[in-house]
């Protein structure tokens, strides 16, 4: 069976005043999350996802925080390079999933660009790039509003060297 | 290929003297899960693994609690009701893994209901709906029982439209 | 479709001075997981996931705490039945994916012989068994090092009899 499973979770403090990127948009909000890239939680999780799948180590590995190269980058490049990472091993995706755990702001006005955004990224539709969002009902550190989760699901699919 | 892979994740506080629904029916508990539905983590859990993999959305956006249509609803007509969305895009569900993270109480003895209940609303058989359950060992807000955490898997299979 | 999907997730907590098994393999650290049997939490998560996807119950329930066959029993073991368990129903799996959430210690040296050691259980190539690590950015009880977490993803693929 030329098919495989992957799955990607990721975690961001959040503080105030930082830029909120999420799913490789800038989201209004008075908090940001923290971290050595823009730390686009969705964009981590959908990478590692991908990565794991194709049994390609983890999003650490590839784009460490003890480079420069990748201190501030735009997530959105290292997607880039992570379909990159598994198109190389003839890999293709068949459909993405992710949930954002966050308790504010309402993200539900956002989600269609994000999807277009991961999904021109991917060279997907936006049909195969799913983003739902739910509170924890103010449970633990993303119910105070410290942080925030994702996680993301895939499946991959391996081409056959003629198909190329 | 034909097939998509949807996961959900679902969040809700306990509180005393509160029915507790999981997977369709009734635990006896001292606490029970509060939300503006029958709060039933499990069956939302569900709810939205289908509609990601079928990328249609998530269950807050299909049945806001805004609306007072869904106050207080059984989360079995919400259930019912995605599975009808999903069909009409012609996705059929090939199986479904779920994982209750609570302390307590035991839910062993009421897993083969919840299973039978589930299968019976999706058209499914038993065997294609597993529940497992875990404690957190005492950990965080599931650990200290303020709260009740359900993940679930799915996969869909797309119908061709002659096989309908 | 004769594919099948499963999750699990398993938590422990961590005490100063215990073993710290990890995928089977004892990580170097002054903290260790606390468990009834060796602890292995991603080893307990692979299991359930693979118990999830053939819907054949959870780990609680094949290795239950309260037998004393299972007290401080190396997770390895428990890998290697639950692999019997779903053979029995002709099942096998196409990939493993799996996430460690913990602070510290980075277990990136490990991770290759990790996936080894639960490929030569489980009859597989390393390619097959994907483990990836995250932090919490010290978020909640993984971050405060009170406790690990791990998730596991798995596809099943269902034999015919004759292909046995």
């Amino acid at each position: 069976m030329n098919i495989r499973i992957g799955s990607g979770i990721d975690f961001h403090r959040l503080e105030e005043g930082r830029d909120f990127w999420l799913g490789g948009i800038k989201v209004p909000h008075t908090k940001g999350a923290v971290g050595y890239s823009d730390a686009d939680v969705l964009l981590h999780a959908i990478c590692d996802a991908m990565l794991g799948a194709a049994c390609l180590g983890d999003i650490g590995e590839h784009f460490p925080d003890t480079s420069n190269e990748f201190k501030g980058i735009d997530s959105k490049v290292l997607l880039a390079r992570t379909n990159q990472i598994i198109q190389k091993e003839n890999y293709r995706i068949i459909n993405i999933d992710s949930s954002l755990c966050l308790q504010a702001p309402k993200i539900k006005p956002y989600v269609q660009q994000m999807q277009k955004t991961i999904a021109d990224i991917l060279g997907l539709t936006e049909k195969d790039v799913s983003i739902k969002a739910t509170t924890t009902e103010k449970l633990g550190f993303v119910g105070r509003e410290e942080g925030v989760v994702a996680y993301a699901s895939v499946l991959l699919e391996k081409l056959e060297e003629n198909n190329q």
